[in-house]
């Protein structure tokens, strides 16, 4: 523990300051006599670097020495606690957390890419040298569920954990239900009100949701962060006649994340699900993130709130600052990182589960025969079936739903129906989730 | 810190052993493996104490010494924590809790009204003594609603927090609103179930929810838990007529505990509201609770689960045996208890806001004509009124909604309406919260 943590004073760096980094400094000008007063400890900003110096963030800076190299504030500057919010998994972002742990620095980030890749050995760093290495606001931004995982739930075994991890796709989802409008569209007026980046396909192609998620399943399950295990499926495919089926259907279509021991095995995977209108996950709409975690004593528990956003994730930043403070010795990962097991992986097509499936077919006789005999030759039985309209020898979709039913049935079922002559676009599924 | 924290296990003692406490040895027997790792020490329960050793509690306690008397047992075992489930603000729940402080033994509680009612002298004997005082318990059973408040949303200045704060109440007024049935007929059902207790008054007269507040306020604001400042109505009162009449307008009816900053002084109350039925806490039903604290930086955040029962409450009491054994040095109440202020109190009188009305008319012509009167004289002005139905001569209902008011001109003009001839029972009045 570095010496300085016995005094009234805590010292940090900031590494980025840019949104997040922002959020962070002003939190801690404005709210000092409260943060004082929780950690007992003045927190004092010395050292700040960017990238550009002269950059008006709207943020009085003049008070702290800057570097511009964030790998030199580490070594010159008198931190106790290296913030680091440059991002990213490599470059920049790890250099300065590995230079902080050697130095015996406290690190906190909101570096989910970071984590997720490097995580493991960044923790056992941190052990190594007895500091903290937190990172909060890795995952939903203001919402403590690394908290709540780490150690609210600690007396629990996990079975699942689901979330709705990224704001932008659950926004641009919601708006196609809401106003009944395909994904280009409100693609287009989710980044013009900012909600989605210029370049958006980390969120909509599902990996910041996968970054996350594999943080959220080392917590709850004691595995390594494990990307290479995890299935990823994005937004772009959905299209608003399904959300529309999924309605008529009793359904809204979320992306999810879901991690789940099934056997002692994890099944980990970010793809789009339809659930229950009436389920409490169903009703998180909007750029709000939400964690719903099942224990085997506490049952379901929900945490709801802003998951991105400069100040809800500059408050899981500044939390964190202030455990440093308090000096909990609760190891990165819950338990120590030379516990943490390698992630036993239960392979997506071995769910048994519910499907959502749609074909586009000609409206000819004959049609549904083919289809539910190769239905029977693959075990799956249906509950529902929906052909709305009727426009013979024209296009028109099938809808079908589900029993439970092995993953891999479904896949062999629709390849199947693909060689049909009156199937005529790639058929579509969805994971039916329920809660 | 008692040296024994400095080896490998952590020893406990548990006086009470009702519905909790069982499910707190349940779950250290069945997840002693994860709350090892987790703890990185063993968990071994040592002693315990109730009321009648030989009652049949579906645990094995026979390799725990046994005491008669739970502060005897503080005395005379080996442990490291006093787990306090005996219940009551007094008593030997008090006793217990004081005589472990005073022996350097840390306290896990779930007691509210002990907490609510003596948690800052308690607390501070913790801090003289460098231990923990911990009650995580205490408030909505299985959610981390406390360590949310005390660590989670530590870097923001709260302005509100709201919470559906007891099960059986909240499970009343849904099945009220769902059957469309009186208070008494669903309190018979719910006590039949169990989701209410054979004297009720205590859950339905909104007294363990002013508990809870009292301590979420003390958290929340750094105040002193202050039961005499709390206004307090229960859910006797409310009849099925006004939850359809909510139902209509567009609201739900449900007891809320409410904390509020109103210009530096703080705002306690527990009583019905009417809540927008699409807001997330009006959707919480059922046996649920909820909290929604209000931040300055990271704006709303909701946690929702089970806020009572053998395993939801005794997860919570676990967890705080985890975080002891993690050392954290947070004072109980955050803050230490000499920097606790006097809640300064805002007079529910002057809560400015909207108030939902109903009156038991005889329907005569004149009758609103004087009503109305009345509300312009105390500048009362209305957002809505219905009267549903016509009946000259005989008992009808109008309903009204107001814009916002200074509640004491709402109470000075139902006192003079009362007054009149053609008003017949006492005016129904419920303020009207917005989320």
């Amino acid at each position: 523990m570095p010496d300085s943590l016995n005094s009234d004073s805590l010292n940090i760096a900031i590494a980025g300051l840019g949104t997040v980094g922002t959020g962070v400094v002003k939190i801690i000008q404005q709210n000092k006599v409260l943060l004082t007063n929780r950690s007992e400890k003045t927190i004092n900003i010395t050292a700040v670097s960017a990238r550009d110096k002269s950059r008006d963030r709207g943020i009085n800076i003049s008070d702290y020495q800057w570097f511009d190299d964030p790998v030199a504030m580490v070594k010159d500057s008198d931190a106790d606690i290296i913030v680091e919010l440059i991002g990213g998994a490599d470059g920049p972002a790890k250099a300065v957390c590995e230079a902080a742990l050697e130095k015996g620095k406290h690190v906190v980030t909101a570096n989910k890419a970071l984590i997720a890749e490097h995580g493991v050995s960044l923790a056992g760093k941190a052990e190594e040298k007895n500091i903290s290495l937190l990172f909060e606001a890795a995952v939903a931004g203001g919402i403590p569920i690394i908290k709540a995982l780490s150690e609210g739930l600690s007396a629990n075994k996990l079975s699942r954990i689901c979330g709705i991890l990224n704001g932008t796709c659950n926004y641009i989802v919601t708006e196609m239900e809401k106003n009944n409008e395909e994904f280009e569209a409100v693609l287009d007026v989710a980044q013009k009100k900012g909600f989605a980046e210029a370049d958006p396909s980390f969120d909509i192609d599902g990996i910041d949701a996968a970054h996350k998620l594999t943080i959220l399943t080392s917590l709850a399950f004691g595995t390594k962060p494990s990307l290479k295990t995890l299935t990823i499926e994005g937004i772009r495919s959905i299209s608003s006649l399904d959300i529309s089926f999924a309605k008529e259907l009793g359904f809204k279509i979320k992306l999810l994340g879901i991690a789940e021991n099934i056997d002692g095995k994890i099944c980990q995977r970010v793809h789009p699900c339809l659930i229950d209108r009436n389920a409490a996950i169903a009703k998180v709409d909007g750029v709000l993130n939400a964690v719903f975690p099942e224990g085997d004593f506490v049952g379901s528990t929900a945490y709801v709130g802003p998951g991105a956003g400069s100040y809800p994730t500059a408050s899981a930043v500044v939390a964190d600052i202030i455990d440093v403070s308090r000096e909990s010795k609760r190891p990165p990962f819950v338990i120590k990182t030379s516990n943490l097991q390698e992630l036993n992986s239960f392979p997506v097509e071995n769910r048994v589960g519910a499907y959502y499936i749609r074909l586009m077919v000609l409206d000819k006789p004959g049609v549904l025969a083919d289809i539910t005999a190769i239905l029977r030759d693959f075990s799956v039985s249906l509950e529902s079936m929906v052909q709305r309209g009727r426009s013979p020898g024209n296009l028109v979709p099938v809808v079908m739903t589900t029993h439970d039913v092995v993953e891999k049935n479904i896949m062999d079922a629709l390849s199947k129906m693909t060689q049909l002559e009156t199937v005529i676009e790639k058929p579509v599924y969805i994971r039916i989730e329920v809660f």
